[in-house]
């Protein structure tokens, strides 16, 4: 604190003067260098020439961060709803031409090295266990880098880049974050993950992120601004956590040899069913299963695996017979997965070796679990309630503007990193599930949404707020059902004849009746 | 007691003569209807004129039983061996001759109707079960029907028929069973069996039995006397009890719907594997999962379903690969059921009705069984430790001629009736598993033995005896390894080059190398 009190009389001699409403080429550079004539102060004189900021006072490095994000914290301290004395006078001296301007600059800056080196030691496995898997089954924490990407180099707008990050400033931020001290998070998602975390945590996530090799952040979706608001009332104290008796075995407790290899290999597939070698060409979009199965299949409410694979064989009115757990697996790449449009052109055979391995990685996590409890708590989605108000696709569609598109995307297309990872799913169009998924059916999505969506917040949306977002996504067009018969109305009729599927009933926003799409 | 006593004063009076050794045509009539000038009464005086019997005073309808059975019973009451004063007088004044006439005499005789009529009450399911099902769980009983024919009508000279038999007579023949006035039974199986038989029991049994409709016999075996000693000392108290904390759900506890039906399914393909029209076109041999799997795969100790199910997939060092539970079934197929020898020529595959239904089967009986425990107590067969003796083939011969070829007959052939029904399943031979079959290894087939046979008295042999048995079981001709690359020798190096497997190791009974048989 008394580091910032010092900036602050420091640039403080400055004098106030208003800029450009426009900025030329050439100005991001000059005002990091020289600062501005209305007042604000060189950058680089405490983010360093480089911008990589100041290890000892804690100053963060800006070099190679999002332009987006860099933008968004300069208006954010300008207005105050970011907190900081020193960078709300510097931010409020630059228009917003500036701002964009040194934004950008900085963001093309290339990266510094990594401020600080791995600490081999129990808080960097404790970091590492976060960062990659969050604990979702005691504090529903997603995974840190579900939001800040699989190498820590940040998300578009929100989600910044930690990796290489200097460390007492990352240190400083989760500990503002958590005693409320910063709240310029989308949805209040940081403040509760942050009010979650111990001291030890901390110290750990920051000294990790610190030592991480930066990079390019991924860029944003195209999407409005989210709903800050939700924040303050709902999110900070939603934990909708579903009961649940069991617990899988822990992610270390793989078995050795040949089966143990296989599990580890069903959990990889599980992760990136898209892109893994074994699975891939059996995608037909940018999908994996934990996309519906948080936690990597582990999530109680979240359709876990361990309750999944005791209920199997079981007879399934979908298919019309008594189905293998092997079979399920298939349903899951048919639809979900959209296995006509892969390189394959169908599911994997039984005998296959992602069905193999994903089902030997079902059966680990189920270790323990009474074979056959097909009410075992926690398994599928908790049932939601149907509300008075019905559910409505054009009162879903603000829930989802301010709610879900600022990591699904306005088009709902999701994040696509350069290296083809998906960190935010594809909700509709041609890379998403198709006609015949189940979550195309609007109260198996709202099940789904209720009970796990916004991430890491789930429960902040009411139930109101489900139904009417899964009504608009499943509004929208996606790929033909594999079941097509050739014609609209009879495949209508003969797999989507229940309430709560819009298939052939009303028209997407392209014009076309839903499932005329393609 | 006082009607036998009656009837020994009624036939004492006539007078004892040395019959002839050899009997002409018509004698075994002559003798029914007028008895012997040596002093046998006429048969017909008590069992009637058809060889009924007669309901009122218990004594026994004779008409239609095996001829085999009939002269081992006349041989035992004359020389003591069972006990009753009155037919021991009578039997002691047939020669052999005499005695084969009139077995045969009254074995060709029509059998009467059935003696009683069914009662359809609890006592009535009572007994339906201990026919159909035995008591394993509880008390170790084989079913009924196991030994005297599906339809209760016997199997060869030692398991009489009791369909139609009088219910007076069945009764006291079971209570003089359990209080051992009754001893000729082969290793004492029935005495074992009938004492651990309640009154009520042995009252539903005795009425159920009188009820059913009686048929032929099915002919015996081709094998010597068994050896009968083993009872009074070993057999009696035999009862080889595999501890289990687990129990699987009660057979009339199916659920209902389509799963149900496949559950049931699954349990009939279980019980008649080579014959069911789901599954007999995938073997080929005489062979179902029960003849490895005791009490329809419940049963501790005897490799239960429960236990398999809930332990796959699982690396195999036999397949060299992890395999799942459908797999593991495919693999019973290719070797125990020798499906190579089938029309289908190869297992069933991983989709196949068999398949779904046996996995179905065995996935219901692992209702509430922990997913994945691989120790689970009464797994396979239990461990049986090595003797300093170790295993001897030609010792095995001796053991097997007078405790095994009872039921499996000295060419290891079985019990198949003219019905294509397995009633003793084939150990060798053609008809039986090949040697990729885990039976084929000698440490499995004596840890089987040991724990399981004879049928009903397992416990009975020593240590010594399930060892060498097994040898000799294993020291016959079977159908070829399905992994046989062409060369015998390279196939044993390959496949059985433990200590346990005979193949391509020594000579078969036929002089020909063991695997060189086709």
């Amino acid at each position: 604190m008394k580091r910032w009190c010092l900036a602050g009389v420091l640039v403080s001699l400055i004098p106030l003067v208003q800029a450009d409403a426009t900025a030329p080429a050439g100005v991001g550079q000059r005002i990091a260098e020289q600062g501005t004539p209305q007042g604000a102060a060189p950058c680089a004189s405490c983010h360093g020439p480089d911008g990589s900021g100041n290890a000892e006072a804690g100053y963060p490095r800006i070099a190679g961060l999002g332009a987006g994000y860099l933008e968004k914290q300069l208006r954010d301290l300008a207005s105050g709803q970011r907190n900081n004395p020193v960078m709300h006078v510097m931010a409020m001296h630059l228009n917003d031409a500036e701002i964009a301007a040194v934004a950008g600059y900085y963001s093309d800056l290339p990266a510094p090295q990594a401020s600080a080196t791995l600490q081999q030691d129990d808080g960097s496995q404790m970091a590492a266990d976060l960062i990659t898997w969050g604990d979702w089954v005691g504090r529903r924490l997603p995974a840190c880098a579900r939001c800040h990407g699989p190498d820590g180099n940040g998300i578009g707008a929100h989600f910044p880049g930690l990796a290489g990050q200097q460390q007492r400033y990352l240190e400083s931020q989760l500990r503002a974050w958590r005693q409320g001290q910063r709240t310029n998070d989308p949805l209040g998602m940081m403040r509760r993950v942050a009010q979650q975390l111990t001291d030890a945590e901390i110290r750990a996530l920051a000294a990790d992120y610190a030592a991480l090799p930066p990079g390019r952040p991924t860029p944003a979706p195209n999407a409005p601004e989210p709903g800050f608001q939700l924040a303050a009332e709902a999110a900070l104290t939603a934990s909708a956590q579903v009961p649940s008796d069991f617990q899988p075995p822990a992610r270390n407790a793989l078995p050795s040899g040949p089966l143990g290899a296989m599990i580890g290999e069903g959990q990889a597939i599980f992760l990136e069913t898209y892109r893994h070698p074994a699975s891939a060409q059996y995608v037909g979009n940018k999908l994996a299963c934990v996309h519906c199965h948080l936690d990597t299949g582990r999530l109680a409410g979240s359709a876990p695996m361990w309750a999944a694979w005791i209920a199997y064989p079981a007879y399934r009115n979908k298919t019309k017979q008594v189905d293998s757990f092997a079979e399920r697996l298939q349903g899951c790449f048919t639809y979900s997965l959209n296995a006509e449009g892969s390189s394959a052109g169908a599911a994997p055979s039984l005998d296959s070796e992602p069905i193999r391995a994903l089902a030997a990685y079902a059966f680990w996590l189920a270790q323990g679990a009474p074979t056959g409890a097909t009410k075992l708590p926690g398994r599928g989605y908790p049932r939601l309630e149907e509300t008075p108000r019905g559910f409505d696709p054009q009162r879903g569609e603000q829930v989802y503007a301010t709610r879900c598109a600022l990591c699904h995307g306005s088009d709902g297309a999701g994040v696509i990193s350069t290296e083809h990872q998906v960190l935010f799913p594809p909700l509709w169009g041609p890379q998403s599930y198709n006609w015949g998924a189940g979550m195309q059916a609007i109260d198996t999505a709202a099940a789904f949404i209720k009970a796990n969506m916004p991430l890491g917040i789930a429960g902040a949306l009411t139930d109101q707020e489900a139904w009417d977002v899964a009504a608009f996504v499943d509004a929208q067009q996606r790929p033909q059902d594999p079941r097509f018969t050739g014609d609209l109305q009879e495949t209508a009729k003969r797999f989507h004849s229940g309430r709560f599927s819009l298939y052939g009933q009303v028209k997407g926003p392209d014009g076309r009746i839903l499932g005329a799409g393609r």
